[in-house]
């Protein structure tokens, strides 16, 4: 594993709210062995491989805590959808997905992710060994879970508690541990009590965290209603659900008391703001849980209810989306914003340790961003430029555990080129298999 | 002026709502020639330039119906301030604005639309002739209106009706007709009813449009209310200032019989959902206006209130911030979306004879967008991937009045490092000039 030198960057370490100015880093081993002036870190760690950063802002990897990889397939298929016709429409496809879908889905996920300053993901799906693959061969990070579901679901596809489970045990640590494995039940309403509570007792006794869906939207408020007499969040707090291992994401509809259950129990919140704006189903009441001190993370949510994995634009949205609701301006800060998709995700997949900031010791998961470009200038206010200003597109480099995975916006690990062919192609071959009409209106067509 | 030729590109004509494939368009003086299959139109038009366009999506150029283009200088200066708050600190820095600021900051903002797709601007401003340099040299399209602001405003600068009208006499035409001139009273909280009659007349007069803010926030409604006991769309409609001539501005908040009013009166309304969102200020009823047959148009806002001049980003937003305020994901389509950012804009400034589509005998103004990138994959839903998945920065060529201002990211009529470099000199001289402590929470320092 080579040395890297990262020469006078712009660097937000992301360990506390400020700015290191003609900041040099130094890599060995995979892992940041200095962050300091250049002259003395230039000296004491003289490197194989030098990064000039003069024009460019270094951040942690930013770290998308929920998503569906391998429905980054699902590009503009389901514009205009809503809760659960959402949800039926996703598995009469999904019903026929293969192995291979998964695969090509998932790597041109992680081809997506990389190129835009994405170096770990949480994922919720299926046939996830294929997914395990895909991040291996792009060099990404990622926590993965098979999903689980009881009602409903996609046909013929392993759901089950005991194959969520299996993968979670077998693949936990993979990748030289850039492969963590949480539980994946679907959701309260997918889920019954008795299956939540044998996840709850499982967590306990592996140690696995969990990831679910929670008070996403109207839909499953109702169907919990109806069934339980109680709301999402409370079910989950009857069953013992709630607690520091869980991952729960979206938390769209949650009242004060809930908040206060969210908090008391350390549940880490998983924010989507472009999915739920566009499905129609609301704003998750962000400002106010971050000022109860909650630990909330940010997703894009699967490219089918997106339609990108573009953290920094994200990022924008989630930066935007809570001074409307409170009609306070001041209702979140960039720097808030930041820190959702940076040390908040470390911590949501229990890897805070390891990443999710640039500190002496921990693993080099490093983004560089190229500041000199018109929407970058002038230069001052660095937070605000990264949440307001910048765009996926503006990444240049990505380290991953101590590799150069992308390079002046060249992906090295995966070939562009094959990911982007072959996904075209299984997805083509998908959709004629579903015998699916997706909503293309703008399908091209001969003049 | 070199023939061109764009071949076999996806091409989204904007004149109904079709995609076009493997099409190619010849340009001939400035104006589009054909539009057809690729044999046919090489065949009768042989070109001094080709454009090879088959890994690309041709779209009209995008026009950004409402910035302050100077402000471009404000780029992250005043994140988390709204209203009155807001307007008073621009105006204590612009007091301090010379002509050279507006220069600089305006050419910068030229640069950035560019090399996001824009093509045409609406720019409403001080010191309007120092933005006609900046237009000329740069080659865009702009429609400009000098501010017209009798109370509050900055101190020493002509904002006077006088001074507009006669820029707009001036101007009006200039640079080969790139430029159209509006007169540019600031709102109706800043303008008394006289001085709005007297726009009206001089609009009937000349044939001017004008362009306003208007019913844009809280601070706004209490002032008209307070003063004239009643609303700003009403108070505007007593003043005779209600008409197709007047491009208003945001348009936050509207009941139903003032949506019928405009509607009557066939106002063309700007949205501008970042920086009202960003403020904390509302959500436009767009969907509802849409739904009545009003002219909506998309803008950014200046950069003080966004922080960019992204158009594509800025449809995303409009495409979202809709389903969520009407909880309904069918409240506005892509399709929606491209007409407010093209021929609904070219509609809002008069000049929908000659821009805002691709139709043969238009104005050769295009956008060229790289659909070979991962975040592009699968390709099937193109209106979708224009407004939910693309960017500025996959914008790869920029035609304007049948000449390349951008050709593989690289603008070709200004030179981008002098004008980086010389916006971020002005800007920090202007601020220390201001005396002015702006929020830079993230300053860079020495560690």
């Amino acid at each position: 594993m080579p040395d890297i030198l990262i020469r006078r960057g712009i660097v937000v370490p992301m360990t506390e709210r400020r700015i290191l100015k003609e900041a040099s880093i130094a890599i060995r081993e995979g892992r940041i062995a200095a962050v300091g002036p250049d002259s003395v870190v230039r000296r004491e760690y003289p490197s194989d491989i030098e990064i000039d950063a003069a024009d460019h802002i270094v951040i942690p990897g930013l770290i998308n805590t929920h998503t569906h990889l391998a429905m980054t397939l699902f590009r503009g298929v389901m514009d205009g959808v809503s809760g659960m016709e959402w949800l039926n429409r996703a598995w009469s496809i999904e019903s026929n997905l293969t192995r291979e879908d998964v695969y090509w889905g998932s790597l041109l996920g992680c081809l997506e992710m990389i190129k835009g300053g994405t170096t770990c993901f949480a994922d919720h799906y299926f046939f996830m060994d294929a997914v395990v693959d895909a991040v291996k061969e792009s060099c990404i990070r990622a926590a993965l879970a098979q999903a689980i579901i009881e009602e409903g679901g996609p046909r013929g596809i392993d759901t089950t508690l005991e194959g969520s489970l299996n993968f979670a045990k077998q693949y936990d640590g993979e990748a030289k541990g850039r492969i963590t494995c949480m539980l994946g039940p679907h959701s309260a309403y997918t889920c019954s009590p008795n299956l939540l509570k044998e996840v709850r007792r499982l967590s306990e006794e592996t140690g696995l965290r969990a990831h679910i869906h929670l008070s996403e939207g109207m839909s499953e408020l109702r169907i919990v209603k109806e069934k339980y007499e109680t709301t999402p969040i409370r079910l989950l707090n009857r069953i013992g659900l709630l607690n520091p291992k869980l991952l729960a994401a979206h938390v769209v509809f949650a009242d004060e008391e809930e908040i206060e259950l969210l908090k008391e129990k350390d549940v880490k919140v998983n924010h989507n703001p472009i999915c739920k704006m566009k499905g129609g189903h609301g704003a998750s009441p962000v400002a106010k849980m971050l000022k109860k001190g909650i630990n909330v993370s940010l997703g894009t949510d699967g490219v089918g209810s997106n339609n990108n994995l573009d953290l920094l634009e994200e990022m924008k949205f989630a930066a935007l989306l809570q001074p409307l609701v409170e009609r306070d301006p001041k209702a979140i800060s960039a720097w808030d914003v930041l820190e959702m998709a940076t040390i908040n995700g470390a911590r949501a997949l229990g890897i805070e340790k390891d990443v999710g900031s640039i500190e002496v010791g921990k693993k080099a998961d490093l983004v560089i961003i190229r500041r000199k470009v018109p929407h970058m200038v002038p230069l001052h206010n660095i937070p605000s430029l990264l949440v307001y200003s910048a765009n996926g597109n503006d990444v240049d480099t990505v380290i991953v555990d101590g590799k150069i995975v992308m390079s002046k916006r060249k992906v090295l690990t995966i070939d562009e080129e094959v990911v982007m062919k072959r996904a075209q192609r299984v997805f083509e071959k998908l959709l004629e298999r579903s015998g699916w009409e997706p909503i293309m209106e703008g399908i091209p067509e001969k003049i």
